[in-house]
This record gives structure tokens, sequence and C-alpha cells, in this order.
């Protein structure tokens, strides 16, 4: 077999996705559209994403799909969630039989609301259909590159297949775990960026750490609740993907989402903040798309909702944040804990 | 009813809850056995641990047990976790028959490998057994007395005293829940110390966020195991007592126990890290008896293994993490999830 593979989307996470690749002895390819961020990883092995990092030379970067994707064991799709269904069209007749997809893409789509892997899928023909295996877990981009230990779980139905993945992606520093429910692992990756947003909003605020640890909480719940309702197994969201991807989104400084509602905390406009950042953020987008997925689900997601307040209807941080932590009502029990007991 | 309330312990969490009780409207008595302590606050209205922090006038500091406790309507006891059954045993004979008992002190025993709760029970007569309530949550007393958004818990199984300590403790900005399950509280609390020195310890190592939040992810599966063992249930560490203690303590710079854990990862001596913290690291106690426990119950827990073996058989903190981290097979499944959908 082919010791070929292809990175789609040089941005941090689908490089440093390449630098563990390349640790691991493929021939790596990584596919950008950018001809700047190509010709400086080909010619000066850097990324402006990833300052002070020199990457591996035998990552070898292009603008040209086919080029890239042409025999290649495994394709892995890296690119921010609203260009997945383009870079889906575009591997329409390039891709071999017997590759693998992999997707680390993290996002639900605005308009359809599928995860990464059903929007790939919908593009793609039926022969491919089962060989998508989602790639999700607590891993800074910043810190991966500089081998620093890092946990991932790759999932899919079909054990076999995502044992193939956890075997191409595994290395002493990367440790990666496999996970049949891929529907918890790509909502558990997607659905933190927009939490993280509220704990940005929260640091922004001054709130401190006390306010942080109890959105952390409380919002692993919220996502719990949306999973189940879509199908996911409620233990995924305690796991890597789920509870530990929110935390290291939430409280950890690499997170740009977080930045991003910090600059909101702060008093600035989401198109202020926006404009200030260099790199996508997803949980904008994700908070749309779940906020009205949970509507249409009729279940309960108050930080999803509150986040969804501010950037689009121009509500004030501190009114929600008083109004997720400081509810009216006196005698409630713990959200988590049931009445049962009582 | 008296307005009296005597908070036992005037380290940094019993003063902040005295702040807290003095907004609130109490005669605040704070006991503590340090003269020095004692004339700072009364005097001075500051305290070395809370720097920069005026403390309301308010709030009457004494030596004198007797004094702070006689009539009073609830008894807070915030002593380091070694010295609650000698505060108990000192109680005997103090106290009025319809006072309300708070233990807000985290660890257990090392000797009895009790809970707080029980040492306290053990020490006084029947007519107080019902009348003990734990109180716990992610809340760093720096931030409580800036009066920053928190969130915590008080457990006790009758309901009616939950909420009449949830009564005394509330405000806008201090936010209290009930929960039945006092066992689960006090584990949550008392445990997730020992973790938070494995935190400080990576952290140390300079293994970076992704690392903290595989271990925090990990940490509260063992935490939920030797929980159920001892009859927890296992809801109540999905809450804010279980994981968002554990999130705040690891995962903060305000944690004492994660700073002794950073010195060890940096290469000091237990001896060395523990001459260097002012205040009491309870992590360092509560390893050895949950790690003693855990053996009895034959509950795997290993973090807080790895943790006593650092602390207690001099092992290498790097081969630690890396054991806990990269543990050599391939092919493993994420601990939370089950075979059962393979």
């Amino acid at each position: 077999m082919s010791d070929k593979i292809a990175v789609i989307g040089g941005g941090s996470w689908g490089t440093a996705l390449a630098v563990v690749l390349d640790n691991n002895g493929y021939d790596v390819w990584l596919q950008d559209v950018s001809e700047k961020r190509v010709t400086e990883i080909n010619q000066e092995h850097k990324h402006s994403f990833l300052p002070g990092i020199k990457l591996p030379k035998g990552i070898k970067a292009t603008t040209d799909l086919e080029e890239a994707v042409t025999s290649s064991k495994a394709v892995v799709i890296v690119v921010p969630s609203h260009i997945v269904r383009i870079v889906a069209k575009n591997l329409k007749g390039l891709l071999d039989d017997d590759v693998i997809i992999v997707t680390a893409s993290k996002g639900i789509e605005e308009e359809t609301h599928l995860r990464m892997s059903e929007v790939i899928k919908d593009e793609l023909s039926d022969k491919f259909h089962d060989r998508i295996v989602a790639l999700s877990g607590p891993s800074h981009a910043e810190e991966v590159v500089l081998s620093h230990p890092t946990t991932v779980v790759v999932a899919n139905q079909n054990k076999e297949l995502a044992q193939q993945v956890q075997d191409i992606f595994m290395s002493d520093w990367f440790r990666v775990y496999t996970n049949p429910d891929i529907v918890g692992v790509e909502l558990g990756g997607a659905v933190k960026n927009a939490i993280a947003i509220a704990a940005g909003i929260s640091d922004g605020l001054d709130f401190g750490d006390n306010a942080i640890a109890a959105l952390i909480t409380r919002g692993i719940t919220e996502v719990k609740r949306l999973g189940v309702a879509m199908g996911a197994e409620s233990m995924t969201f305690a796991g890597l993907t789920g509870l530990g991807d929110l935390i290291v989104t939430c409280a950890s400084q690499h997170s740009r989402n977080r930045r991003l509602g910090f600059k909101i905390g702060s008093g600035k406009s989401l198109d202020q903040a926006l404009a200030e950042m260099e790199m996508v953020v997803e949980g904008v987008r994700t908070a749309k798309a779940v906020y009205t997925l949970a509507e249409e689900l009729g279940v309960d997601m108050p930080i999803v909702e509150q986040v969804y307040r501010i950037l689009f209807e121009g509500k004030e941080p501190k009114q929600v944040v008083n109004d997720l932590m400081l509810r009216g009502a006196t005698h409630e029990i713990e959200a988590v804990a049931t009445e049962k007991k009582w």
C-alpha cells in the first residue's frame, strides 16, 4: 500500500497533523489554497500561525488538490467547517476506492445542520460512505508541533477502519484512542467552540476561574443533552472528545474561540473582535447552527442560547453571564442530580 | 433564632466564607488558633493569604472556641482535614441542640479513611449526627472575597436541613445548590486535590494544556469509580463538586496543590516543595489516604497511584506522566466508551 497521505487544509491544525504523519514516516502532501503559505512551507519550512517552529522538510505543500490526493492511502480533511463541502465536491473522481477519509474539521454546517462526516458523504459516491473516520480531541496545534503529550480519538462504527487510522497517527507522544460513536465525537468537537466563547466572555468580564469551572461543568451537560437527542452515546461526552476537548478549549490560552469571547467580554462588538482575529473562529458559525438545531429538537441549551444572543442579537455580555450564573430561584438542586433521592 | 454564626479555621477559605456570611448580615465569629492572625483580622482587617483585600469590620476573630460557638445558629468547620477531629472533640458540650454543623474541610482522614462529616459524627453525640452538612464546589477563596460569581453545593440527605444552609450562604454572587449525596460531594472535594498534584507535575514538566485536559478527563473517571464503590451517586461527579471543582483545581493558578505539583515536576523533592509552601497542601495527605483506600476496595485509580509513588516512593515524575499518558498498548478504545457497540 501507498505510504502517501494527503492533508487538505494548511491551517495550524492541518499543519500539526502533517507533522505527526511525517514523524511517523509517511510521504505527506499538504494542500492549501494559499500560494503564499505553500511557498513558505516548501521554501522556508515555517508557518505564520506556528511562530518559532521549524517544520520537517519531508512535508510537501501544494495548491493542487489532485497532486496531493492521487494514490494517497488516506486523505485528511482539516479545512474550516464551511469549506468542507467544497473540498468534498472537488475530491470527486480523484480518490482511490480503498482510500480512508479522515475528517478533523470541527463544526456543524449552518444551512443543513449536518456533521462534517455527513457533509462529506453528501458529496461523495456511495462507495466512500463507509470509509470516513472523524478525528477529534483535546489538542492545541501549538503543543502538538512541540511533541507535547497529546491524546485524541478516532471514531467510526467500523472497528477495523478506526484501528487503521489509529495506526496511521499513533506515536509515542501522540496517543490515539478509538471510539465507535462518530456522532458523539463530532458533536463534542463542534459544540465546545461555542461554549468556549462563553468562557472567554466571562474572562473578559474578569469573573475568574470559579465562573469558568461552572461554565465548563454546565456546558458539558448541555452538549450531552444535544448529543443524546441526536443519537450519540452519553458516555462519549465524559471522554476526551467531550469533556477533555471542552476543558482545553475553555481553560487554555491557545483557544481562538476563547480569545474572541474575551474581546467581546471586554466590550468589543462581534465585528470588531472578528476583525482582530487572524484565524478562522469556528465557534461563531457553530453557535448559530447549534442554537437553531437545539430549538428544532427542543433541547435546552442555555449557554449556547446566550452566546447566540450576544453574537447575533447584541445582548449585553455582563447581563448574560449574570443570567447564566445567578438565576433567580432559590432552593435549586444541582442540575445533574435528580430529585429521586429526595 | 440567633443570627450568630461561627467559622472555625481562619485560613483563606474560612475567611472567605466569613466574608460571604458577613455580607449576608450575620454576626460572624471567626475562630483561629493563631493569636497573630486573630489580631491582624481584628485590628487591621486583613489576612496574609489574601493580599490586598480589606476584610469587613463586622467579622470578629477570636482564639476562644467557646466564645465563637456559644449560641451560634451554625458552626462552619474549615480547618485542615487532619485537624477536624480535634476541633470536633473540642466542640463537645459547647453546642446548642438545634445548631447546624457545616463542614467545608476537604479530605479523607489518613488513619480511618473517614470523610470529614464522618469524623465529626465520630466525636459528637448522636443528637448532632443528622445535623452535619457538607459544603464544597469550585471556589477559590481569592475570587470569593472579590465577589466574583461562584457556585457551590451543600449536601445532606435531609432536604430541609440542606435548604437551611443554602439560605444562610446564598447571595447574588455566591450561588448555592443543594444535593442529597453527601458521600459524593465530600469525596469529590477531597480526591481532586490529589489529582491536582498530578496536573501540577505535568505542568512542571512543561507538558502543556493538552496533557492537563487529558488528566482532568481521566481523573474524574477514577474519582467516580471510587465514589460509586463507596456508595455515592455517579451523577454527582459530573457536577460542580466533582468535575467543576476538579477543573478549577487543576486548571487554575490559584491551586496550592497544583503549585506543589509544579515544584515537584520542576525537579524539587517533596520536602523541598512543602517547605516552600506557606499554606496547608491537602492533596499530599489525601493522596496517601485515597491510595490505600482504593487498594482496599480494589478500585483502579492510576493517577492517584502514580502521585502516591512520586510523593512517597521517590518515583521520577517524568516517568510517571509518560506512564499515564502514553501506555504501551496500541488498539486501545477510549476508557469511557465500552466495547458494547463493537
